[in-house]
């Protein structure tokens, strides 16, 4: 199910910025219960995003609405993603003086991901592809993704679940698709987003939850040699929550007690916030 | 004028690839009396490109009936663009097992840049968004194109024709939409694209012609102040030509001799390879 501009279709001209340049940004959002949960931030990042890049934003409401009317057209528990782009027109690069914002917001099947990965962890591996340095860009989450789909290329082995992605300067950054988190000696870490990769709305929640318990939480560079020293590692995002990582290549990590409690503060954030708003 | 998988169509499936995530290639070639210039050299980089993101290249025979059905039909003198994506399917970053490529020709009117761009060159400014490092990607004429996009937003004023980027390692890589070339000492000097930039098809003629009439072509890792100690800047692309650099900010440089030769052994090289394949 789609809706394009308000309009149920399943096309968009090719003219459009999106497609020509990635000139453009998404939010992926589960829907539990009919309901888009952490709607008002997915929204903030994505008005945030518009701004760094010169997108008009599209109306709150009509967004809400437009959400809504799929969220009810669901079976209750799937993924609704939300594409805005600068639209069609301008010479090359360049965008048009007056940008008409497309938006974009289809529903998809909730993955059907085992419970054991949420429970007793993945396996990763350390991708060779790496991601580009950028402030401009850096923390966005926008349409020029092919620094992930070559990761993601990397492998086929189905027992792989994530792969970990490095930036140009060596500095452990994220999945594939998630955000990564170490803990060590009590404390939780997680990769600075200044120059690379994507700041998920989970990663925010998980660094404000964990401090709101007295856990220390801090974003830094790090390397791949201090990651492997951690005692506990995790990644995260808005479809699958947290997953430990019980494996990195071949090195064994344990899936702990911390990790197990920073997945259940998240549990109770999530049920008082969706309780919250209906 | 639009050919979608060999259809007239305006439109493409909002889940394909190139719309998600940038997930393609593009050529854009000159339309010179009704015939696609240096088409063979566009249809071998985009091969070489497709083979490098591990999307299947389409049948060359059929690109080039579509690109000259569209050359019939267009005024005699305008551009190109074919798009390459990895189509549709496929569960987030991965790919499906088969992919099945999407070509898109388009036919678009020949910009009205005036001739004085050629004979007395053009301002140009020092963009502030930098290029991102990552020899996955280097040298690729891909569908992530944000960094340009933002590069080109930095300015409005109608006098400055080109920006020219720096990659996050401080080298001089390439304008906006252009290759960027200096003159000294009677040697022609151009960024490596090991790690940033688009490998032009005119940049690399230049340097080929160059070669072939004994002047010293060289690619090299550069810096903003190198660059300002040339004698003479021009940059370059696939429908400008070649235009001369006479000034960066506020600092003036000559049209000089070089430049202007350069010009012409590209002039007749398209001449007689227009006349070749005629």
């Amino acid at each position: 199910m789609l809706l394009v501009n308000g309009d149920r279709r399943e096309t968009l001209p090719v003219s459009d910025r999106g497609l020509q340049y990635g000139d453009g940004l998404f939010e992926t959002i589960e829907i539990s219960d009919y309901q888009p949960v952490f709607f008002d931030r997915h929204l903030k990042r994505l008005k945030n995003g518009c701004r760094r890049l010169g997108i008009p934003f599209p109306a709150a409401d009509i967004l809400a609405e437009e959400a809504a009317t799929l969220c009810r057209e669901s079976s209750g528990r799937a993924v609704l993603k939300i594409i805005i782009t600068a639209g069609s027109g301008g010479r090359g690069y360049r965008r048009p003086e007056a940008v008409e914002t497309t938006r974009i917001l289809s529903l998809h099947p909730y993955p059907d991901y085992p419970e054991v990965f949420n429970t007793r962890g993945i396996h990763t591996r350390i991708c060779q592809t790496s991601l580009g340095i950028n402030p401009a860009l850096a923390g966005l989450k926008h349409l020029n993704r092919l620094e992930q789909v070559l990761a993601r290329a990397e492998w086929t082995d189905p027992v792989i679940q994530e792969g970990i992605m490095l930036n140009s300067a060596g500095h452990v950054i994220e999945g594939t698709m998630t955000n990564l988190f170490y803990i060590k000696d009590h404390a939780v870490y997680t990769a600075s987003l200044e120059q690379s990769g994507i700041a998920g709305i989970v990663r925010d929640l998980i660094i404000q939850i964990a401090r709101q318990h007295q856990l220390k939480a801090e974003e830094l560079n790090y390397t791949l040699d201090q990651l492997l020293t951690a005692e506990e590692i995790f990644v995260c995002n808005s479809i699958i929550g947290i997953w430990p990582v019980n494996q990195i290549e071949q090195i064994a990590f344990r899936c702990g007690p911390i990790t197990q409690k920073i997945q259940q503060w998240l549990a109770d954030y999530k049920q008082e916030t969706l309780c919250r708003e209906q």
